[in-house]
């Protein structure tokens, strides 16, 4: 007996789980004690992309908590095209994040890339992160899927839509039901952005799945002046959440400074997104504890 | 001596006339009696992808017209990919798509695709349409830009921004300043959509020249369900107006029928754009004379 | 009654007279007197982007035919992405292509851009190149249908193969069976090349249509190392033929300088691609009389 | 003290190693005892995607290695979009695979999904296959550095050239100079191929590296009858070697079929390939020695 085998099962080919066949309503993922995605009320990430200090994590986390996130991001293991560019602070990071976000009661999303430091990420992290280049790095799927955590699962560069679901599929039926996917810009051929954000594919992951689906208009351009209209474009599009890249001085980012916004840029945003909310229905989050 | 050669003389391959950098304001382009493009205000374009019929165009043109469109859109020559295909009915089509515009206070675009064409489409059309397909068709653009009417360039189906500015650049150029774009998707390799719907392009191309620009969400995605979430965000990615397929029995449509709109579709998104074009603070096109 | 309505009649949208159905031989496209595409021995096209000088063609017209080409290409009528380019020398360019083609018992192929002038090159041509931003430039296509000279139509820049066949398809289907398809490259992400050469596209085309298929490695990739590489891998791959820019000088040249061969670049060119062409059983062509 | 701070050392992002600048020649690399990759001779990996049974691999070493292959492919941990697929034998399809090697005088290449398998495949394997999923997967990057055996590193589906000679640097920073590069196919839009075989990158990549290429016509197709008149193409355009899918019976393949040569086919392959070989002057590896 053969299992799995092509040509003799093509339903071996389709998404079961995150189907919208697979269930009745929505799935709202819950992430730390009151961040939901998928809810009516919009899930915002923000923050640095690598975390760089302890110092610029409180900064960055009372900026953007003010400014009405909810969700802090930063990375403190960093896939880097260069093996000679910042890898990332490691645990270290991971404890300036985590203790940044309480002190804002924030949530925690980061992203991990190996699996064997699933268990360590876990400790520190609200929500694991599967980054672009690892949406197919299928052993690290099957870690994150035995974590006791949410997973927020960002789009493969040239991912099909169909291959998108199928990795959340991987997660899904490794045990682990909640999944929020990300849009996050795939490979295009004009030099004037980094990526081409594809936001059809937030209505189009809609009608295919149950599962919450949220943009990153950081990586999405690689623009500074492309995030905020493509944020707001994103929301008024059907997206469930945001996910923004925040620096308090973009110009020395280890990392992504080119795409980053300032926190007076973010808290302009935030602005124009609550606007753009209301008019189709959603409102922002709950102000953070901390930062009401 | 030599003009425009390539190696001596690179700044023959820059923009000139359409940058930002030669007109301190943004353009407003006039058309018709009442319409403009790149001013507060929205243009909102709608009707079928071809003119088939008197009766079509008159119920289009009074559906769209109540639901607050300003410009009637409509081809009669139709650029096809197979000879086997509807071709468009020609000089008829364009009266049925005049008369059905007069009598709802409505301004017309249709696209022309022969250089021979454009004094005849200049008698029924208040703005010339050049499609994806001709986005460099030099001598359709010198004919264009030799005409007593606005140009709609719509962007090539794997143009970079800079060609379509270019593309631009040869209307403006050869004399016809009125130019609007239109980004109505570029290739994609996915096969839940017929285009990958570029609404970066959008800002991108507001920072680089002063032409309006708008956003065709029918093409952009092919797919019914999607055109009412991709206006409204590229509405809320700051375009200067949209372009949509609306037909009455989009089931029975000549062409591009899975994409269609029904008039009720239409109206329920004119709704639902009021909102989202209030929250970014652009009012929708004053209502038609003959709709109020 | 309604022609070529898209739901009604899916059969429309498919390809029939150029399909490998509809003829149990492949075609064979005589250009000139003594050229043949798609019969054993391959075509060899080969001169410079633009047609500059008298001088320029007759240099370039010997050194190509002493090396081995019979066909003679040049532009005389240019599509530039910029109108302040060099737009070409027009009738006196394809004056010059003409004698200097004769004087080397080349045939000739060049670019017919506008409808109106296809009764001009028709006087001067042996074949009448489409290119790839005119591959659905229809009405374009139904003058080269009507004309007395094959036709090389070249691939749109992000066209399907099945658009392309469609666009041969509009050519025979409007009275003129002798196409001879070119692929040249598709917009491609990576810097390093102009254009992504699809070498598969040969094969494939082979596999769906009776007509020739040549192979143009010099916009295929923009650069001049990657030309003659480009070549052998068309002719292993089964192209029935390629089209190369040659030109005397090409730091000087008024376009495509970057990826164009010397003679003596291209002479040693067709030294290896004799035995390439030997290796898979395919002559070069016959030596042009006035170059033997 | 910053390490790799993008903005301030663009240096950082550059690859060096890998650079053609840091060897004056190209590098060799051997794999098992008699097999090298990037000297004169070219190197030909043939088997099945999936190592299936002890039976598929005696039958289909024995059929490669006569024909002339002399390195054998085949899959243990399979990378599947879908996790209801077949996903490999694991240790027991290494033992099958090496055993069928040996008996034939073939190398082994096999591909390593999880950093924690690294160790297991080093004790099978002659080299250790990374695949187009895992061309960034960084951790694993760094346990193929520190391993003992060569890497055979396949470009991601999207990667830009520099992003690929990047990931080879990764490797070759981390103390593995022996390292192979493998076109193929990035993501396309047609659907007459599964992805795009981009064989201008053979030359591409020769002037940028001293690293060997090779090139995969079976993934870069998708189509057995494209397989072909890819490798002879590949190999007129410079690859140093192929990969290429072979399965006794591809209709019953767990993976892959559709892409599968039969037995009979490679050895009509390689005669073929013997040719185009010669001539442009690279001879076929020397008959494996159980296979003479």
């Amino acid at each position: 007996m053969r299992n799995g085998v092509e040509s003799a099962a093509p339903e071996a080919h389709r998404y079961r789980l995150v189907s919208r066949a697979a269930r009745s309503v929505r799935s709202v993922v819950r992430v730390g004690q009151r961040v939901t995605f998928g809810g009516a009320a919009l899930a915002v990430c923000a923050g640095p992309c690598s975390v760089e200090s302890r110092e610029q994590m409180e900064t960055t986390a009372a900026a953007v908590a003010k400014a009405g996130a909810n969700v802090l991001r930063g990375g403190a293991f960093k896939p880097r095209t260069s093996p000679y560019a910042f890898q990332g602070l490691g645990e270290e990071g991971l404890r300036y994040l985590r203790e940044a976000a309480d002190r804002c009661g924030l949530a925690v999303v980061t992203e991990v890339l190996d699996p064997r430091d699933v268990e360590l990420v876990v400790r520190y992290a609200d929500m694991l992160q599967i980054g672009t280049r690892n949406m197919q790095n299928f052993p690290l799927l099957r870690e994150v899927a035995a974590a006791p955590k949410p997973v927020l699962l960002k789009r493969g560069i040239a991912a099909t839509i169909d291959e998108w679901l199928m990795a959340a599929e991987h997660i899904v039926a490794g045990g682990n039901a909640q999944v929020v996917l990300c849009e996050r810009g795939i490979r295009g051929f004009d030099p004037h952005t980094r990526n081409m954000l594809d936001l059809a594919a937030v209505p189009v992951v809609q009608s295919l799945t149950h599962l919450p689906v949220i943009v990153d208009p950081s990586h999405g351009t690689g623009v500074r002046a492309l995030v905020a209209p493509m944020t707001l474009a994103a929301v008024a599009a059907g997206a469930d959440g945001v996910i923004v890249e925040v620096h308090p001085h973009p110009a020395n980012a280890y990392s992504d400074g080119a795409q980053s916004l300032t926190p007076a840029d973010f808290a302009e945003l935030m602005e124009g997104l609550a606007l753009v909310a209301a008019a189709i229905g959603r409102p922002l989050p709950e102000r953070a504890a901390a930062a009401a």
